[in-house]
Formats: structure tokens, sequence, C-alpha cells
């Protein structure tokens, strides 16, 4: 039954083959699908990181324990070799105390938030609350609007955009500039709105900075909800004060590492092909989506095209890579070291927008590139690859973009990416089996592809 | 800010556009779109329909709470007229009881069982089990095999279809029709392997039916995972005996509606643009994806044109369609009529393959037709609609392919449908916002460009 029915969608496909590609590439890509599928282990893999181990952020034991399972499972897949590449990296905690809680009137509410990552810890009592759309509002209140105050950033992500890494692009700046931005008026503490499209009770942390020319302000993240609400009563002009109290604290730098494994290329071992995600993640979740299922996929592409037997001509490389989150010390280290090295890095793909459905690739270069991937279009719309465009290849791939390494950015279908992203929502029960590996076999298509006809 | 945005990606799509289509047509689909997901009602009235009335199988009290509720939705949403047409449906009801008790040497295991829609009830005790993957195997093993035990289809669906209906397709005469070829060979029950793609513990029910030939025999799906517990253990050629008690019945028929809201057309009233779904839905769930979503986004479509002030040329109808489930009485007696009456249907839409996001519509027909949907892909490809291609519209619009309908199917992502499909799990929890919004603009966008353009 299998066969046969292999067989019959192997014949279907091969009428969308066009210029270039042979009917050997359009067999081999099925066998990839096919594989990945029936003989799939990225998403067993990805339930022992994310229910064994879990929060692993970076410099705590979590990241540890997850560097040395990873490893393990990259030798006993039998990559051709498998490295651990030391990187010193930040060690933020949490703590255990986040509490908002706003007073109104008689009655109190306490708020679902978590502390942005790197924030200082605080305990702030009954403090105004002023609240801000957009930083230029901050000029204009100046220091006789701000000072002493809390700065609650309340815009939310814009629904339209169809892509929803847009939305997230039109806020990000509250998350990560915004105490710093506050600060510099005299603000005592920073609130904003979780970054995400949906309204539920979740807070979202992620990553912020400060400005050393200012003070360090206690930086939180609010449930959606809990900000609407907050907008709300801020609107109606209740006296609103707000008390804060979080423990969280920066620690001495740590050293971690970034795990590699290669297929050792048989005719231009020192081409490398790297695919990659992030091993690190958020405290408050498994890290699932974000980036447990870039990890595994990418280690699933290599050990794919090793199980089908497929000799590469160039070294194909998965690397997880330590501290994309709060600091992307493991991408910057690895680049350093790659261009004191005698390898050339042709291209590097990186898997970090969940594990979600497939959609295609960005290509982060010029027109002239993006042609050469969008001719294996035809080969790759069959399984659901449709967007071969423009964008951004991936935080930690990218200091490799100076040594003339092609960057990819794996897309797959962004509508409940940022429902869980950097949230305790982001946990393997939301994560499909299926459209995870249909990702970890789009990523191992595109390497073969690559590694046989070169970057023409 | 919002508008700033909205203007942004206007002009960004205006680029894709090609042959026919109009920049005031991109404008407008980017308004649909805009007003999905920012003015959206379909995800609340679905929650409605979900939580607050469920199960709605043919016949039951939740159907006749649904028909009204639904209409009442579309009164409130102010359609041009609304009306319910009677059919007469099916009654079944799967009663309190479905045991499925495994004995093997001295341990026992009940089985995660449900009734299949139709069973008859019955009692049965420590019968043998003889497992079946293809039919053809019923007729070589012919009554000395078969006669006086309970036949187990255990095929699974295939996992390398990219589309997942397809692997149901290769499947589901287990469900359907595997008691009845049983019991030619004087079987006694069936169990069938639940279908879904997924290991797990839900059993899905879904429709089956007998052969008047032959006896009427309990027909039960079990769990995915215990069908594979099932498989090993017959494997091991253990003594098993199975017993089984369910309690299921067919009651007398009973009056139902369909569900029918109109935007009337003011230059070409009589011609008819139907988009539709099914209201029933299986008593083990809510029906949230089958056919929540199918219902809520064709009342939403019409919904988003009347609210952007656009007055279509042709009658823009939403139709939820009784009885879709087990028996079609609903699809047929709307055909019955449309028949009969002095509207032409141009044009039917059938959502019915889950609230996912979008890749794009079917079309039931030649390929004439095929090119004369296809040429608003380029409009529709900025929204993740890419798949414009042969194949089924839906169930419940089929019967009006005789009047020369041309029927098209909406085709959300299917990764995920089967896991949900029949079964338990199939509540709004499993339901993307989103997802829906755009699957209900997607629905608007098409109505927009054909209601305009006609069939040409």
């Amino acid at each position: 039954m299998h066969m046969k029915k292999t067989l019959t969608s192997t014949l279907l496909f091969l009428s969308t083959i066009s210029f270039g590609q042979t009917t050997e590439d359009s067999i081999f890509i099925r066998k990839i699908y096919d594989f990945a599928l029936t003989s799939g282990q990225c998403y067993e893999v990805l339930t022992h990181l994310c229910t064994q181990i879990g929060p692993r952020l970076s410099g705590s034991k979590g990241a540890d324990q997850a560097v040395k399972y990873m490893q393990s499972v990259m030798l006993q897949q039998k990559f051709d070799k498998v490295q651990l590449q030391e990187v010193l990296v930040p060690h933020w905690e949490r703590g255990n105390l986040c509490e908002v809680k706003v007073n109104a009137n008689s009655s109190s509410k306490m708020l679902s938030a978590c502390a942005l990552g790197g924030s200082v810890g605080g305990n702030i009592k009954d403090a105004q609350v002023v609240e801000i759309k957009q930083f230029d509002e901050l000029e204009k209140l100046g220091e006789a609007g701000i000072k002493g105050k809390i700065v609650f950033f309340s815009r939310p992500m814009e629904p339209t955009h169809i892509h929803t890494f847009e939305a997230y692009g039109g806020c990000v700046e509250q998350r990560w500039g915004g105490a710093a931005k506050a600060a510099k008026y005299g603000a005592i503490a920073s609130l904003t709105r979780s970054m995400s499209l949906k309204e539920d009770k979740f807070p979202h942390t992620g990553s912020m900075s400060y400005d050393s020319l200012y003070a360090k302000i206690p930086a939180i993240a609010i449930s959606t909800e809990d900000a609407t609400w907050l907008s709300k009563n801020i609107a109606k002009k209740q006296n609103l004060s707000i008390s804060i109290q979080l423990n969280c604290q920066t620690l001495p730098d740590t050293m971690s590492h970034n795990v590699i494994g290669d297929l050792v290329g048989n005719t231009l071992p020192n081409e490398i092909l790297l695919t990659g995600g992030h091993l690190d993640a958020w405290d408050n979740g498994q890290g699932a989506h974000d980036d447990g299922a870039g990890c595994v996929q990418s280690m699933e592409a290599l050990r794919i095209l090793k199980s089908l037997g497929y000799t590469p001509n160039r070294t194909i490389r998965a690397v997880l890579f330590m501290n994309e989150e709060n600091g992307l010390r493991g991408g910057k280290k690895y680049a350093e070291i790659a261009a004191n090295s005698n390898q050339k890095h042709v291209l590097a793909i990186e898997s970090d927008r969940g594990g979600f459905t497939p959609r295609g690739f960005y290509i982060d270069s010029d027109e002239e590139d993006v042609l050469k991937i969008k001719k294996y279009k035809s080969l790759l719309e069959p399984y659901g690859l449709h967007d071969f465009k423009k964008g951004g290849g991936g935080a930690d791939i990218s200091p490799l973009k100076k040594q003339g390494t092609l960057c990819l950015g794996y897309i797959p279908d962004s509508q409940r990416y940022f429902d869980v992203h950097h949230a305790s929502s982001d946990v393997i029960e939301n994560v499909n089996k299926r459209e995870l590996e249909l990702g970890a076999a789009s990523i191992a298509a595109i390497l073969y592809l690559i590694d046989k006809y070169g970057l023409n």
C-alpha cells in the first residue's frame, strides 16, 4: 500500500518539474519527504528536549543539559563529526517573584506579568502610571510628565499584517528599548504589552536593553488581556497606582557551547552548507517552537540525507547556537571562528520562526541570489513551499554574511507563532508532528539541491 | 499607526497584480482582509456555537438550537433575507455505552472506542478477532475464517501524502463499508482504526452504512494508539477475545432545517453565488473545525462584503446545510428546490476542510473552468493562497453540479485536520482566530471577484 501510494505521488509530482532540475531530483526529494514523514525522529527528540529538560536560558543548568543531550543525539545519529564550541554567555536569572498590583480606588488587581530578560529587580510602591503608544509621546510629556512614574507601553501588534513577523517588527521596540527610553525622562519602571496577536492571559518575555546613560529600571511584560484592561482603566481616569516587586538579577558570564554536527563533504569538504537553530530558550516555557523546533529540524535534515545514502559534495553542518535570545554570543563566536578557519561558508539556513507548516524560504541577499534559489521553487511547490523571496535569514547566521555566506531563512506559516512565542504556552503540545517533519524535509531538500548544483 | 501600515501593505500588494484585474480590486481585497482581521465576528459566533450549543448531530436538540441560533445571528447581522428550509433528517443516537474490552490470557484492557454513526447496538461476549488490512483479505478468509468473529480493520492512514485528505480517502472505506463487508462473511461486529494520522487516545467517529443483504452488526472506531496496540497483540498470537457493549439506536426521521441568508443582487438577483458549510456536527465534540468553521466563515464572508458597502450584482447567499455527516439530506433537498426555482446557481463554494490557514481553492470542473478561477490567483497570493487546481468542491454543494453550477472547495492547510476530525478534540480551543478569519476573507474575496466579473 505504502509503496503503491508513494509511486503514484511521485508520478504526480513529476509533471511539476521545470527548467534545469531532473526527474532524479524530483524522485529524491519525494524520498526525503517520505522518510521524514514515516521515519522521523525530530518530534521525539524535541519531546525529550521539551519535557525532560525544558527551560534552557543561557547560563542555566537547563542550557548545559540541552548541550549534552543534543550532542549525545548527534553522536547516536552517527554524524561524521560532532563538536562543542565554547561560548561565554550572559547569565540572567528571573528569580521567583514578579508581582504587578494595580490599585484603583478601593479595589486592587494583580496583573499577569513577567520580567523582561535582562531586567533589574526592584520594589516599587504605589507609583502613578502613564500610558505611551509611540516613543515620541515620551519627549512631549518630558520629565514633567514622566519622572517618578511607571511608563506603560501599550501599542498592540497590528493584526492586518498577513505575515505576523511584520506585526512583531512594528512593536518590539517597546519591549527592547522601552525601559531605556522611559528612564531617560526619569521613569522608575516600564510595563510593556506582550508581543502577541492573541488576547489571553500569558505574559510574553523577551530581551530588553538599557542605555548606559540612564538608570536601569525594572522592565516587565503584562498579558495582552491585562494590557487591554489597564488601557481601559487608565482611559477612565481613575486614580490608579501600581506596585511592583521582582527579584531578577544578572550573574557573571558563564561558559557554554554551540553544538555542531557534520556530514563531511566528499569532494569539497571545506565548503560548508550550514543549517541551524538556537538551543537556548526562554525560561518560562519549554522553547518548543522557539527554537527547539529549529534545532531538531536542522539535525533531522542531516539525518535524512545520511539515511537515504546521499554522499554530499560539500560538508553539510547542523549548528545549534547558544544564546540567540539574550546576546547572540553563539552566532558571533561561530562566525569569528569560521572567519579564521580554512572553511568557506557557502550557505547558511536558519529555522527560527517555529515548527509550523512549510511556506518557503527567505533569501537574505539581492535579486540575483533570490533567482538562484527561486529556480528550485517548482520542485518544492508540491510540498506547500511557494514563498521564495527577499527576507531575513536569521539572527544566529547573520554574522556570517560579511564572509560572503548566502543566508536563507526557513519560512513556516506564521499565524500561530506569536500566540506562544516567549510564553509558558510554548510547549510540545502546541507542536504538530507532521508540520515539524515537513519543515525538516524542506530544509533537507534545499540542502540537497544546493549541494548538488552549487550556487549558480 | 493602523492606517499608515495598511496603506504600506496596499502599496506593496499592488506590485503583484497581473492580467485583467485592476488596482481597485487589489485595494478592495486588502480592505476585505483588513476588516476580517480587525472587525471579525466569526470567531465569536463559532465560540458560542461550540460552547453554548456544542454537539448537534441531525435530529438532536443541539441541531435545533444551532438552527435557531445561526438564524438569529443572520437576522442580527441584517442580511437582506433569512430563511429556514425544511429537511427531513435521520436521527441516530449514540446512547451512553460503548465498551470494548480485550481479554488476553489473565489480563484485560478497555479500548478507547466509540460507535460509528449509524451503528446498531449490541452485546457481544468473548468473541475472537481477525485483523484485516485490505478488503480482498475478507474474501480469502471467507466464512470459514470470519463467521462468528469480530473483524478489525487496521489499515492506517498513509503519512506520506502531503495533503492529508488523500490519506483519508485511502482508508475511509474501512469505516464506511467495513461492517457491511465483514457481515457478508458472518462477522458479528467490526472495529476500525480511527481515521487520524496522529497516534493518540481519541476515537474518531463518522458515518458507516449497512448492506441490506446482510446482517447489521455493531460498528466501532478505536483510537489509533489502541489500534496499534491491538495489532501488536494479535501478531503475538495470544489467545485474545473481545467483549463489546453498545446501546446506540436509530430513531424515526425528524424535521430539521437548512439555514439560508442572502445579500440580494442588484442587477442579477436570480443569479446565485452560494457559499456554505454544514451545521450538523458529530455528537462527541463541538464540531468546531467540522464544520462550525465553514458555517461561520460563510456568514462572515457576506457580512464583510455588506459592511464594506459592496453592492452585489448577483445574490450572494450563505447556506448552512443540515445533515452532511450522516445523510446529506440538506444538500440534496437544497439542490432539489433550487432546480425547481427561477434562480440560476452560478457558483457554489464549500468550506468543509477546517478553519486552518488558507492555501487556495479546488475547482470541481474541467481545465477551462480551472483557468477562469486561476486568473485571480495573483490577487490572492499575497494572502497565502497558491493552490488553484482541480479538486472536490464539497459534499453539500455536489448535488448542484448537474444544474451547471461551478463548485469550488475552500482549501485550508490540511496538516492538523484529521487530528481532531470527528473526535472529542474538535473544540474551539483548537481553532486559531486569525486562521479562521483569513479563511472568511478569502471566501469573501473570491465571491467579490466572481460577482464583479462573472465566470468568464
